[in-house]
């Protein structure tokens, strides 16, 4: 049953990748199983992260990038990693509309996940969500995401190429981030440029990306002006996104993120398999015992942790 | 020299509390040794989150509570959590003007802290710091944040009371959260008031926070309109947040929010031994051995994990 759910994934079947995603993002039993049967069948998908605030028209933008892959035949995932609340587990966003365009397309899959949930850090979740996409044989991962904080970085490590897409209104907002830019994207797109001050934002944005400090043969982060519902600058973003994925593999770089990603991900492996065998019933016990207790006479934090160590 | 370092921050010396903080940020040795030795010293301080969008004004609207709380001779420490990058350890924003009003009120003490660095999660380290200022006899704490991101949503855990701050443009922001804003904001402040569209703000806000479920008794969250250039609105706000206070008193929720914050505390603290524990330089080669090796001859990350365990 087993190796036949990997055989499936592997000759891409819709529904053997949705239940191994599913089983990853909500740590289901057998996922490592999962994880670990897929590892050998490492494709060479391309991982592109798309980011910004709400309302840049980020679903918009990918939704062309997809045509546009599509039109050179190339299978293509879509993942919407959204906040989601730590109190409920929901998505903190309302509802999407994602891509209907292309719902009914073989060749693309779309999905959406949560930024909490499940065990361990998001930018091991999102990886492993793309190890399967690429052991299912998809060619381009798009992971789409909002925000300035803590999701946007995680997703960042989790991709090869990223695209922070921006409005002429974000002006406040680059001013605010200015040394943080370039350490997020590769390639920044003021979308909706046929409003007014897109090339005033153009202006600000590539002086401060130029006033970073940069190396020799080092990529520098281009701008580049969209307006997605028109399709207007849709070519050169799409064309631009190639030239970073060469410049990755030349490098070396794509070398080198893949490595990071194999040591993440075996790190919180082992972070989990401790958390999973400390914390017995009677551990937990302990914990609520002190809980029951009024805080004055409570162990420190401290010392009570060190008690669970010793009580084996 | 330890307890030295102790009854300095008992007696809410500077130089000891900001060097408790900068242990406790970086977890320097001896980090451990003061959060437990100031466990005891539990005040009555009151944590409130200030968060919302770059651009809406956090820092004049903290800075005019700050005064408000000075006039009634508490003392204050105003924290401001950054974005940091994952990769240089910067802080993502640019520089802060932060409250140059207050910067010689020896009642006042200004600090700002990173989201990442130092080990464990940012709920836990934003508590601690909070400890720190408790222990120091200070009777408020306000945590200024940015972000509708994972930032925001951790501090929301550390604190008391939550200020949500958005400007009268922040339709689109809200339009997109909607379910989110009730679990993160116990206030909501529409800031720089006088903007046109501030009103049309108010009705969407107070529609879509109505709209909640709700039992009785239960709190709802305010919607309050604020200037806080010009201070207008500014008292309400102050006695908003006060009459939150009173409520979270009164319903026994404020000493659930510290039991909680204990078990986080003492949960983060056993991963934490643990990491510092099982990471022996023969493990850390183990894993960069696997890492020179060409990625389809590694062992997978989950059997690799599980080998750590195995060898001791």
């Amino acid at each position: 049953m087993f190796s036949d759910l990997i055989n499936k994934i592997q000759r891409g079947e819709r529904a053997a990748v949705a239940r191994a995603i599913t089983a990853i993002e909500n740590t289901l039993p057998g996922h490592e199983e999962i994880l670990a049967a897929i590892y050998p069948f490492r494709g060479r998908a391309f991982r592109i992260g798309i980011t910004g605030p709400p309302g840049a028209g980020k679903s918009s933008l990918t939704d062309k990038l997809v045509t546009l892959y599509r039109q050179q035949h190339k299978n293509v995932a879509v993942i919407g990693v959204d906040p989601t609340s730590p109190f409920t587990g929901g998505a903190l966003l309302g509802d999407r509309i994602r891509m209907l365009s292309h719902f009914d397309d073989p060749g693309v899959f779309i999905r959406s996940m949560g930024s909490r949930g499940g065990h361990g850090g998001l930018a091991t979740r999102t990886q492993e969500v793309g190890d399967v996409f690429e052991a299912a044989g998809f060619d381009i991962i798009l992971f789409e995401t909002v925000g300035v904080g803590q999701v946007e970085l995680d997703v960042v490590q989790a991709t090869d190429s990223v695209v922070v897409v921006l409005v002429p209104e974000s002006g406040d907002e680059i001013q605010m981030m200015k040394a943080g830019l370039m350490e997020i994207g590769d390639l920044f797109v003021i979308n909706k440029a046929d409003r007014a001050d897109a090339n005033k934002l153009k202006v600000t944005l590539t002086n401060i990306l130029n006033s970073a400090p940069q190396s020799t043969g080092q990529w520098r982060p281009e701008v580049l002006m969209t307006v997605a519902t028109t399709g207007e600058g849709l070519d050169p973003l799409f064309k631009m996104i190639g030239t970073h994925l060469e410049y990755i593999r030349e490098t070396g770089l794509w070398q080198q993120k893949m490595d990071a990603r194999y040591a993440r991900q075996v790190r919180e492996q082992v972070s989990k398999r401790f958390d999973n065998t400390f914390w017995t019933p009677q551990k937990k016990q302990a914990l609520e015992d002190q809980l029951s207790l009024k805080p004055a006479d409570r162990i420190n934090p401290i010392d009570m942790a060190g008690s669970l160590f010793v009580d084996g």
